[in-house]
């Protein structure tokens, strides 16, 4: 599970000889490659890259990557981010009543599919306090209403301080953060949406879908910017409904698609599979 | 294929015994039911039915089916209406440009798995009449533009008239109808919208879907009403796609999801499996 | 969640008069019926259907319901089964060591979404105590290996009396049952197998799916009969792979899949949705 | 629609310095890579790359690409080939008397979603006689039955000599073809079978699917080798049914799986996007 690899994620303007660059300076470094991949955005001229090689047998590492590979990187005016396996992203959960992504998440974690450590819980409900206790995650009330939220921020931002947090899941978080919240962690906020967005952003999806008799419900994952609802897909799904589903059938249903869908998110996040261009995903899957 | 039953369709306000009076009734003389569907909508009170049996035993037939039933029909309060299977649909294809929604039906229609007629293709280009002659079809070009809608809106009617039109499907008709038209065919006109409603409403979806970056595109098919994609949706299905798609993939994945979207939708309605209320579908299939 | 409702699912050979019958029953009973799905299957000339109705204001109930139908049922040749919303499913779970599947229905069935009781956990393994501590369900360790079968059996059909227990589900069940255990519990065991039946019938079918390079993979829940992978099957559903995926991602998306298939199954089993002719279920959802 | 590009597939040992070899080439001849796709294979030591580039600024075209590029495949042990995007496949169809895959082939190729030339229909029917005509396709009937198999096969071989086809595309196409057809034509017939494969491989697979009572049906589509519905899957897909679809809709609900299932098998072969090793294929797509 630890592996002993490296990640590297690149942006740069599409031009001749960025892939010869890259895979000369690992080959010159004796790194085995993994997994490589790439895209060309033709339209926006850009070229964007992931690749995965083993750390074993090369003598370049966290330490000393910077300074070999600025070269690279200035000749082609790449923004890149490296990801080392054996680091793992610590991920606090933000979670109210409903514990279904919770659960799941926290299952997921526990079978080894989610590589990372959950330092913290931190809820503005008392409900999932025995889940994380049997999990043996801390976790932390933090109540959340009308007059008091930005203290309640200051208090989560220290939590995320003291446990050394670099991204917040919000499993069903039920409160709307502030400007100041999401401007502090960038593309560090993962939310599940209950709808296929852009339909029925905003609250009570499942009720308006209802209402619209549409013949399939959604459910969208995100990362969180300052404008509701509105920020980079990270991935969707649906499932079909009839007539015969009234809105708690849908809710119901729902929350399959839910935890499956922010799952994903999640897992690509901690793996290093996403790069954010013009308000939109790459997944390098 | 010109199977001798006949199909009721029931609405009305849900109240004990409405079962056992349709189905006594049916009993009463010597109907065979071959399926029976039912739906109460508990929030609405409502109660709606579709049962289909074998003309050929029974009494009773089309001709005097209404004096029969209507004590039945009064007694619960019964909206109703009755299909026979010899007395096929005769529907009319609208078509712009693109024709693949076109050669679709057609080849669902020849193959014998839509049981309709389909007595003229009316478009605003010639493109298609080659297409229309091949399979046998009369087609008739009606200029649109800017000037002449209500003009050619009349034309369209006469022509409707003179082939004894009951169903107007819009296999990607590209100009907006007028109120006028709308309201001369209440719940006859079939739509495909080339997005999962109510997202994307309007021009250009699949350009917006691709600007918005998400990671399903839809299509749906609804009947047409005088707000612009705001009609009952009769069915809707999703294709995945991914960063690596273009407009013009989604373009192309798309075409795929709309043929499909938009015969299940006449399919339906020309088997008369569609009961319209509070501006949703019940679809008994 | 504890509906006063009861369930009748009928079978029988299909005539005319049969849902008249019924009906015309339940109306002179006063039973206000909730929802009514029925089919015919014409190859084999038999009726099948299954109604729900609010016992509050009827005069039948759990007692003398049988008295008052047996004229119809006999009149009709009819087999029938009646469920209580009030008499829950006693539903004992049979595990390995892969929890996800267990872990999943714990979780519906406390959210509600799995209106059953579930008395007792039985593993071979000691591995999911914990869990079933934390759910504050009996859990009992029995011990399978080659040579005590039978004893281990008959310890098991012990708890299953003792707790009175009439579904057994098979949550990743590595071990296969005696004939004798399968016909004591005759449409009582529900199984989940890991693959898209019959394809991959038997042992290790994600290592086998990798080796044919199929491009989907699939879960299939179903009745346990005598013969392996061959009983009634209940519900089925499917994921994508592509040539990336190796058998560990095989199996891990298939976790999803297993979760999901065998919870639909186990829901539609305890609220009475389950018909059984011809080794097929007929499903009224 | 005719593009001006190039695109190679590659499969070696997996080692070191392979992707750098290959992107220092394209670089040193100037070409602007478009797309780059890999994949490893640990478990079988396997590289394998798909690479397209712009033909118009550089120096290597296909006369002299070999030449330049053969140094590099020995270091590295490659097997390659180099497919141009101006000389499309030329793919002839077989077919019998079920059109919709034909249907559906010709309006990809007409709408221009598929890329290559049909230079001919072969038909053991004269069913499709008038399509083809209406496509303005030459069509050749000839005839199959149980005593001249030999002597019709060895009319297509000539047919299919006379029109220089790469690619045979078995649209329903009801005969099995004898292994001296196979051998001939290693890796370029694509087969559409109507099932899940390997559920239900050979005869009838709808009605098998029917009687066993399975909850979705599939379809494959498969380059032909000499074993029966057993060459290198290139993709499936399945659809939903109930115990309300008798077999008749069975088979039209499998004809839109076919369709779409064959035309993407289709469309990947002849943009040169698949590899085959072990019996599985690499799609990169």
């Amino acid at each position: 599970m630890m592996k002993n690899t490296a990640t590297l994620l690149v942006t740069c303007p599409d031009q001749k000889g960025i892939v010869a660059g890259i895979a000369d300076f690992l080959y010159r470094h004796n790194a085995n490659i993994l997994h490589a991949d790439q895209h060309q955005d033709a339209e926006n001229g850009l070229f964007l890259m992931r690749v995965e090689w083993d750390l074993s047998d090369s003598a370049i590492n966290a330490d000393n990557f910077s300074e070999h590979f600025t070269p690279i990187a200035e000749r082609f005016s790449m923004t890149w981010q490296l990801k080392l396996g054996q680091k793992r992203t610590r991920m606090a959960i933000m979670v109210s009543q409903y514990d279904h992504c919770l659960v799941d998440l926290l299952h997921r974690h526990q079978s080894g599919e989610l590589a990372c450590e959950i330092p913290l819980i931190v809820s503005n409900h008392r409900h999932t306090e025995r889940l994380a206790e049997y999990h043996g995650i801390p976790f932390h009330y933090v109540e959340v209403n009308r007059d008091n939220k930005a203290e309640a921020e200051a208090k989560q931002f220290a939590l995320f301080d003291q446990y050394g947090v670099d991204l917040i899941v919000l499993a069903r978080y039920m409160q709307i953060l502030s400007p100041a919240f999401v401007q502090r962690y960038p593309q560090r906020i993962i939310n599940i949406h209950h709808s296929f967005l852009p339909a029925f952003i905003g609250a009570r999806p499942y009720h308006r879908a209802f209402e619209r008799g549409v013949k399939l419900i959604g459910a969208t994952s995100h990362y969180v910017t300052e404008v509701l609802d509105e920020g980079p897909i990270i991935e969707q799904d649906i499932a079909r409904i009839s007539h015969r589903d009234q809105v708690e059938d849908l809710i119901q249903k729902g929350r399959d698609l839910e935890r499956v869908v922010l799952s994903r998110a999640v897992r690509w996040h901690i793996e290093n599979r996403i790069l954010l261009y013009a308000n939109k995903t790459v997944i390098f899957d």
